[in-house]
Protein backbone atom coordinates (compact mmCIF):
# COMPACT_ATOMS: atom_id res chain seq x y z
CA UNK A 1 0.00 0.00 0.00
CA UNK A 2 1.86 3.64 -1.21
CA UNK A 3 -0.16 5.76 0.91
CA UNK A 4 1.17 4.02 4.19
CA UNK A 5 4.91 5.49 3.53
CA UNK A 6 3.96 8.90 3.98
CA UNK A 7 6.11 11.33 6.07
CA UNK A 8 3.98 14.59 6.92
CA UNK A 9 6.49 17.23 7.83
CA UNK A 10 5.36 19.73 10.25
CA UNK A 11 6.76 21.60 13.40
CA UNK A 12 8.53 18.87 14.69
CA UNK A 13 12.18 18.59 14.85
CA UNK A 14 14.36 18.40 11.70
CA UNK A 15 15.71 14.77 12.64
CA UNK A 16 12.78 13.30 13.61
CA UNK A 17 11.44 13.41 9.75
CA UNK A 18 14.76 12.39 8.45
CA UNK A 19 14.63 9.31 10.66
CA UNK A 20 11.39 8.33 9.89
CA UNK A 21 11.99 8.74 6.05
CA UNK A 22 15.18 6.26 6.48
CA UNK A 23 13.38 4.00 8.56
CA UNK A 24 10.45 3.64 6.05
CA UNK A 25 13.55 2.72 3.34
CA UNK A 26 15.57 0.64 5.75
CA UNK A 27 13.41 -1.30 9.06
CA UNK A 28 10.15 -1.45 6.70
CA UNK A 29 11.82 -1.84 3.76
CA UNK A 30 9.68 0.52 1.53
CA UNK A 31 10.39 0.84 -2.15
CA UNK A 32 9.04 4.59 -2.18
CA UNK A 33 8.24 7.08 0.71
CA UNK A 34 6.08 10.17 -0.21
CA UNK A 35 7.25 14.00 1.96
CA UNK A 36 4.60 16.05 2.09
CA UNK A 37 4.15 19.71 3.58
CA UNK A 38 2.28 22.38 3.23
CA UNK A 39 2.61 26.15 3.66
CA UNK A 40 6.05 27.53 5.09
CA UNK A 41 6.78 23.91 5.81
CA UNK A 42 7.67 23.31 2.13
CA UNK A 43 10.98 24.20 2.49
CA UNK A 44 11.94 21.95 5.26
CA UNK A 45 10.13 18.77 3.60
CA UNK A 46 12.98 19.90 0.56
CA UNK A 47 15.56 19.60 3.46
CA UNK A 48 14.52 16.21 4.29
CA UNK A 49 14.71 15.20 1.14
CA UNK A 50 17.79 16.54 0.77
CA UNK A 51 19.61 15.20 3.91
CA UNK A 52 18.18 11.47 3.37
CA UNK A 53 19.10 11.47 -0.62
CA UNK A 54 22.46 13.17 0.05
CA UNK A 55 23.70 12.06 3.25
CA UNK A 56 21.75 9.01 5.69
CA UNK A 57 20.84 7.08 2.04
CA UNK A 58 23.72 8.37 -0.55
CA UNK A 59 23.09 6.61 -4.05
CA UNK A 60 20.42 4.78 -2.59
CA UNK A 61 17.70 6.51 -3.02
CA UNK A 62 16.33 9.70 -5.78
CA UNK A 63 13.83 11.88 -6.17
CA UNK A 64 11.42 10.36 -8.78
CA UNK A 65 8.87 12.90 -9.19
CA UNK A 66 7.86 16.52 -7.34
CA UNK A 67 4.26 17.80 -7.31
CA UNK A 68 2.96 21.13 -6.14
CA UNK A 69 -0.29 22.30 -5.95
CA UNK A 70 -2.20 24.82 -3.56
CA UNK A 71 -6.00 24.75 -2.08
CA UNK A 72 -8.17 27.90 -1.00
CA UNK A 73 -10.25 28.12 1.91
CA UNK A 74 -11.56 30.78 4.31
CA UNK A 75 -9.82 31.61 7.41
CA UNK A 76 -11.58 32.52 11.09
CA UNK A 77 -11.53 36.14 9.77
CA UNK A 78 -13.74 35.00 6.68
CA UNK A 79 -11.08 35.76 4.32
CA UNK A 80 -9.72 33.86 1.52
CA UNK A 81 -6.48 32.09 2.28
CA UNK A 82 -4.28 30.00 -0.21
CA UNK A 83 -1.83 27.66 0.76
CA UNK A 84 0.56 26.03 -0.92
CA UNK A 85 1.47 22.18 -0.75
CA UNK A 86 4.36 19.60 -2.06
CA UNK A 87 4.46 15.76 -2.97
CA UNK A 88 8.31 14.62 -2.81
CA UNK A 89 8.73 10.98 -3.95
CA UNK A 90 11.65 8.88 -3.25
CA UNK A 91 12.14 6.07 -4.48
CA UNK A 92 14.96 3.30 -4.05
CA UNK A 93 17.61 3.31 -7.02
CA UNK B 1 17.84 32.32 -24.54
CA UNK B 2 15.98 30.36 -21.93
CA UNK B 3 18.22 31.46 -19.14
CA UNK B 4 16.93 35.06 -19.01
CA UNK B 5 13.18 33.81 -18.18
CA UNK B 6 14.47 32.95 -14.31
CA UNK B 7 12.69 34.73 -11.33
CA UNK B 8 15.28 34.62 -8.21
CA UNK B 9 12.60 34.32 -5.00
CA UNK B 10 14.18 35.99 -1.91
CA UNK B 11 13.07 38.32 0.66
CA UNK B 12 10.97 41.19 -1.38
CA UNK B 13 7.58 41.25 -1.00
CA UNK B 14 5.63 38.76 -2.67
CA UNK B 15 3.96 40.18 -5.38
CA UNK B 16 7.12 41.48 -6.71
CA UNK B 17 7.82 37.96 -7.62
CA UNK B 18 4.71 37.16 -8.97
CA UNK B 19 4.34 40.40 -11.26
CA UNK B 20 7.77 39.51 -12.76
CA UNK B 21 6.53 35.87 -13.69
CA UNK B 22 3.66 37.22 -15.17
CA UNK B 23 5.44 39.81 -17.33
CA UNK B 24 7.56 37.59 -18.64
CA UNK B 25 5.03 35.73 -20.07
CA UNK B 26 2.54 38.29 -21.13
CA UNK B 27 4.72 41.74 -21.82
CA UNK B 28 8.35 39.81 -22.98
CA UNK B 29 6.28 37.19 -24.31
CA UNK B 30 8.09 34.32 -22.83
CA UNK B 31 7.45 30.50 -23.36
CA UNK B 32 8.97 29.40 -20.52
CA UNK B 33 10.07 30.69 -16.94
CA UNK B 34 11.74 29.35 -14.62
CA UNK B 35 11.33 29.92 -10.78
CA UNK B 36 14.49 29.10 -8.57
CA UNK B 37 15.03 29.54 -4.72
CA UNK B 38 17.14 29.15 -2.06
CA UNK B 39 16.75 27.86 1.72
CA UNK B 40 13.64 29.29 3.46
CA UNK B 41 12.39 30.82 0.71
CA UNK B 42 11.47 27.40 -1.32
CA UNK B 43 8.17 27.69 0.80
CA UNK B 44 7.58 31.16 -1.04
CA UNK B 45 8.78 30.21 -4.82
CA UNK B 46 5.79 27.30 -4.40
CA UNK B 47 3.28 30.31 -3.66
CA UNK B 48 4.69 32.23 -6.17
CA UNK B 49 4.27 29.40 -8.75
CA UNK B 50 0.59 28.80 -7.69
CA UNK B 51 -0.25 31.95 -7.39
CA UNK B 52 0.57 32.55 -10.88
CA UNK B 53 -0.97 29.49 -11.90
CA UNK B 54 -3.90 29.55 -10.53
CA UNK B 55 -4.75 32.87 -10.32
CA UNK B 56 -3.45 35.42 -12.44
CA UNK B 57 -2.51 33.39 -15.32
CA UNK B 58 -5.25 30.18 -14.54
CA UNK B 59 -5.49 27.95 -17.60
CA UNK B 60 -3.02 29.64 -19.63
CA UNK B 61 0.07 28.26 -17.66
CA UNK B 62 1.38 24.93 -16.13
CA UNK B 63 4.01 23.04 -14.05
CA UNK B 64 6.20 21.39 -16.75
CA UNK B 65 9.02 20.14 -13.95
CA UNK B 66 10.48 21.07 -11.08
CA UNK B 67 13.92 20.30 -9.50
CA UNK B 68 15.21 19.89 -6.02
CA UNK B 69 18.99 19.88 -4.57
CA UNK B 70 21.65 21.30 -2.30
CA UNK B 71 24.92 22.37 -1.67
CA UNK B 72 27.12 22.50 1.66
CA UNK B 73 29.42 24.85 2.13
CA UNK B 74 31.26 25.86 5.12
CA UNK B 75 29.42 28.76 6.93
CA UNK B 76 31.52 31.89 8.69
CA UNK B 77 32.21 29.47 12.17
CA UNK B 78 34.17 26.76 9.67
CA UNK B 79 30.50 24.50 10.10
CA UNK B 80 29.63 22.60 7.43
CA UNK B 81 26.41 23.99 6.04
CA UNK B 82 23.60 22.39 3.65
CA UNK B 83 21.48 24.90 1.99
CA UNK B 84 18.53 23.41 -0.49
CA UNK B 85 17.77 24.66 -3.79
CA UNK B 86 14.53 24.41 -6.11
CA UNK B 87 13.58 25.31 -10.11
CA UNK B 88 10.07 25.25 -10.86
CA UNK B 89 9.69 24.98 -14.54
CA UNK B 90 6.43 26.83 -15.55
CA UNK B 91 5.29 27.05 -19.37
CA UNK B 92 2.38 28.32 -21.58
CA UNK B 93 -0.23 25.80 -22.72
Amino acid sequence: MANDNVVFVGNKPFMNYVTSVVMQFTTKNADTVVVKARGKFISKAVDVAEVVKKRFLENQVEVKDIKIDSEEFKNQDGKDVRVSTIEIELVKK
